[in-house]
């Protein structure tokens, strides 16, 4: 089973590839792209240790010259400071701008590698291969790339598409749980925002909870249709000047609530699953989509095994504070993604604080302080 | 007197614009763009000092919302650590992503303020105000931003478009005399690859080699033909793909003695004329270019006041060495523009080391040592 989608953006545009084994198969698929010979391979230690022998086999089986750049793994180490680490590979391995840096790990890695791919030389070529479950739907498509300022996630960064976006889902099978839940949170935005089908399949779906629950076939047409999603919504909108917009659904009060609680208590799909719940009750209050998607949204969640409610010791005159400072406000005004109908969003900035604060304050997203 | 020159490049198309008084002129001219009402204006304490105000008051009197942010001045602080305080300025004055940021400076300032700009929530607008005849003429042309790598000029860099150049001739009068001499060395340049009028306009001129010799009109006409080759060019081939690679005369062999020299004893306008006379030497040794032009051209460099030697000490090995590590290397091969005939220039990877050597070692490039 193995899939292969188009993000096409001109000159910039590029293909998605998922299949069971692909990791192996990585030089194989870039050798038609006629990159330069030189690459350097950007990973965690605990990743490398994975998977990093035989990206680097398939590599240099395929001719390329590989050298390896590992950086501490965790979100506090998502700093210019790390970036760093990357440029003095890419100096110390005298990287060319035909050379291209491969960025093997999660969003993390993924994020950073692109951002140095896209300032080395001015931009060199990067290929994203995610191995997290929200790196491969979300995080590694598109070209946002970037590292965090100590004040705010993913401040400094630029649009950098890759190359190549290669998805192995085996890879799974060494992520933590509650990573893949995560994951799974993008998937379900995609559902609601995009695709109508996918939404109803989650439904239809025995288990979300844990990569066991799914067979190998649903797990490859979640992915295809989750990247799918995201390559159409680039594809019409690479600089989030409009459409791309909707890909924040959940994450407005997602971001405020992750940055509030210092990037530890809830991960990043955790917070969305928050976001989207909330998000979906504010569309309900406005009228803009009915009481019983919200409820079908809800179930998916919570089959998911994602948290439905703020968690405890939020403040919410603080969230309201936080949502100022979201790289998504224009003229200081909010703006929030909504659902309208089961896959389809609009963006809006006519939600007031008082209906914000309304749903943050009832159940089920209730704060528990 | 006044023009206004076109860089097409499709969406990221933008105007420069030309003319004494100008800088007063800077929020009339940037009113018609549709930027958001935040401006973050970039300079360092002297440019500041000299014509900070004007451009704040200009601005302001526009209906803009100026926050100010000063640097030190200094390629030393061309550095990803000074980056840092221009993005805590953008974060504490909370930039959105219609803000603008303004550089007003020389090459250092511009460079820095475009990556900042280029990075800053992805993107932001910016908006180049050059006070130097090098940043006139070619920093703030083109997109090209960076910080330096302790090991390599701009090497950390992105293409990022302004939109708007204004460039007011009359903020030339307080460059010291040494810089304006090294502007004209690429004024110089686009006369030898591009405008065979503007390299006949320079021959015939009284005295090039400081502001008070120049009357306002050939200033302002070498000022526009130099802006309009650079912007044929860039329109030509944005990301240098191709033909941009031409603008690097005489900066192939040029970054090597800065670099070797840590950049203070020849500053860049000058090791590009260094490096011109080396480039013309070594295309008549490859019978690309007469003798006569060759000497046309040495005329012009040394009426402009330029050194036209490498500066003593300087070990030709070193520089052979140098030019294996400059951006411009594709596999392996140093790159090298050379004219062909005035106006004209090739980009070629057939220059040997032995030809290099036979110009570093005779008349008028020796190496003093």
């Amino acid at each position: 089973m193995e899939s292969m989608i188009r993000v096409n953006l001109g000159s910039l545009s590029y293909n998605i590839a998922i299949g069971a084994g692909h990791l192996d198969r990585l030089g194989e698929l870039i050798t038609p792209l006629k990159l330069g010979k030189k690459i350097l391979l950007v990973s965690n230690p605990e990743i490398f240790n994975y998977y990093g022998e035989r990206t680097r086999i398939s590599l240099e089986q395929a001719g390329f010259d590989v050298a390896i750049c590992t950086l501490p793994a965790g979100e506090e180490y998502k700093t210019p400071e790390t970036l760093q680490m990357i440029y003095d590979a890419a100096l110390k391995y005298r990287l060319e701008r035909s050379s291209t840096m491969v960025a093997l790990g999660g969003g993390i890695i993924g994020d950073m590698t692109g951002f140095a791919a896209a300032t080395w030389l001015r931009g060199i070529n990067v290929v994203q291969v995610p191995t997290s479950l929200l790196a491969m739907v979300d995080a590694s498509i598109g070209g946002k790339t970037g590292v965090n300022h100590p004040q705010g996630k993913n401040l400094i960064g630029a649009f950098h598409q890759p190359k190549l976006v290669l998805i192995d889902p085996d890879v799974l099978q060494t992520l933590p749980e509650r990573e893949f839940r995560a994951g799974i949170a993008e998937v379900i935005k995609y559902g609601v925002i995009w695709d109508q089908e996918l939404f109803v399949k989650l439904e239809q779906s025995q288990g979300l909870d844990n990569i066991q629950a799914l067979d190998s076939g649903l797990l490859q047409e979640i992915l295809t249709r989750s990247c799918q999603s995201k390559a159409d919504v680039v594809s019409q909108d690479e600089k989030e000047s409009g459409l791309r917009a909707i890909l924040n659904y959940g994450h407005t009060i997602g971001h405020a609530v992750e940055s509030l609680t210092g990037y530890t208590v809830v991960i990043h799909g955790e917070a969305v699953g928050i976001g989207m719940v909330a998000a979906s009750q504010i569309a309900v209050k406005l009228g803009l989509w009915d009481e019983d998607s919200d409820r079908r949204q809800f179930a998916i969640i919570e089959k998911a095994g994602l948290p439905t409610q703020l968690p405890p010791g939020l403040n919410i005159n603080d969230i309201l504070d936080s949502l100022q400072t979201d790289k998504k406000v224009k003229a200081g005004k909010v703006r929030f993604v909504l659902p309208t109908r089961i896959g389809e969003a609009i963006v809006t900035d006519q939600v007031t604080s008082d209906i914000i604060r309304q749903v943050l304050e009832s159940s089920p997203v209730r704060c528990l302080a």
